[in-house]
């Protein structure tokens, strides 16, 4: 991997999702052998050119992993009480584990109130507020997949989770405040800097593991990381036709201690814990059944 | 209040709690005149012997600032099954806008059972993990009170909180965490310690506001905090026949530039804030259940 001293381990995200998919794939024969074969439905609405190439690596991913995938497109104008009406159908349908919502959206369709109308032991994007919430509560609950993503890799390194010190760059509700909330359930210390703190400088040179999740190519730079330190790149930027992370690759490498590249890091680990989640939500939905005919003394 | 130099300015709960209680008065009043009196129902299970101070605190409390307050004991050996049809049945009465469980719980009575069993709408105390959630994505939703009112006592402070660094000691569900996302939700760059932090001390001297809330009587001396911060203690000790904070109270005074006394600080702003809530909760449930009758064109 280096052809310098002092190169960072390069983290292979494929290699980290391969396992994970064998796994899965594992768990997915036997919620089958149960009756319980986890599918998992992707909804898009509108033009599709943008996120096609992504469903279908999703659905390349899923079958790979045992779970059936089954896109369905939605035209352009199609209200939003509509897509309440066909996400409730997906909740209402015993078949259905999974549902994921594609973006981008059309404009008259705020993501949030789709997001909170799939019933949250089918949300497998871990975006309904309660998934979140059972995060904070530590409960094994359905985790926004890139945080999770992020914290797998991350439990892949030699390194004890307590009392690490951790500094999170990015505060969205979907990765950088539930990566905070991740750690924490694992005994880190974390600090959750964003575009108004003062020196971001300070917090990440402080820290044994840095993730960045900002969308802004070039920020994290080799000056403001420990030496050895584990650098967990979240970003994804286009750049002269290139896809970049937030870190700034060849200054970063020369000092940390491990780094995730763009691409092939946390993207593809992404993928897999989405697939995880549906194996997840899937026994979810057989045990809650199960319990509802547990009962026989009416 | 200072005899020395130094002294930090002690932070006046009471008086906090009467400005709330005064606001939220004025509300109760609106909400009764459009048909939705503000009623509250306390729930308790068991021995009262331990709760019961602090209910006919509450019951106080609620009734200067203009919310109706119904204390309901049920005996030690009621079933969990019979609690939730309990819950259950406030959840669907109309007159009910807020439902507090108070603690001890008999052992056999699982408390987050019963704070998942109480509607969203109706959880005043902000324990629901979608309450938890809907904190986490910034919006308007009912709080844990504790972590509310810390927060709340910060901000009325001179201090800008877009920025601020701040360090939370302590990462319970129901205090620390919460606290942490509302910090951030304000702009502030937050750092969460707990017992496996290698060193308190490091992040808390780099703090212009620390949050503490452990429950440990001395645990943050006057070395630990920068010249001029805000310390706000959450903790509540007996020591030798005295409540006492986490505060080290006469070394941090020496340092900090302002300090909550414990008791009169967090507390009595605890109990507004729980008042906040409940004609919060009304106010929902008034545009909630207006929304269903807006639609006339069946």
């Amino acid at each position: 991997m280096s052809e310098t001293h002092h190169r960072a381990a390069l983290i292979d995200g494929k290699s980290i999702a391969a396992d994970m998919r064998a796994e899965i794939a594992k768990e997915a024969g036997e919620l089958t052998e149960q009756g319980w074969p986890p599918l998992l439905v992707s909804v898009s609405v509108g033009d599709q050119a943008a996120s096609d190439l992504y469903v279908r690596n999703q659905k390349k991913h899923a079958e790979s992993a045992g779970v059936a995938f089954e896109a369905r497109d939605y035209p352009e104008n199609t209200s939003l009480e509509q897509l309440i009406g066909i996400l409730q159908g997906l909740n209402h349908d015993p078949r259905v584990n999974g549902i994921i919502i594609q973006r981008p959206l059309p404009e008259h369709i705020p993501v949030k109130a789709l997001q909170k109308a799939v019933h949250p032991l089918k949300d497998v994007e871990g975006m309904h507020p309660a998934s979140i919430g059972n995060i904070v509560y530590n409960d094994l609950a359905l985790g926004p997949c890139t945080a999770v993503a992020a914290v797998e890799i991350l439990k892949t390194l030699p390194m004890e989770m307590e009392g690490l010190n951790v500094t999170v760059i990015g505060h969205s509700e979907i990765v950088g405040k539930p990566i905070a909330f991740l750690m924490m359930g694992l005994g880190a210390t974390v600090t959750v800097c964003h575009h108004m703190t003062r020196s971001v400088a300070m917090h990440s040179r402080a820290a044994d593991a840095v993730f960045v999740a900002v969308g802004k190519a070039g920020l994290v730079t080799g000056d403001m990381i420990k030496p050895g330190a584990a650098v967990i790149d979240i970003g994804i930027n286009r750049v002269e036709g290139k896809t970049v992370g937030d870190v700034d690759f060849d200054s970063v490498a020369e000092v940390a201690g491990w780094l995730t590249p763009v691409p092939g890091g946390v993207g593809p680990v992404t993928v897999a814990t989405l697939m995880k989640n549906a194996v997840l939500a899937t026994r979810m939905q057989m045990e809650h059944y199960r319990e509802s005919y547990t009962k026989t003394d009416f």
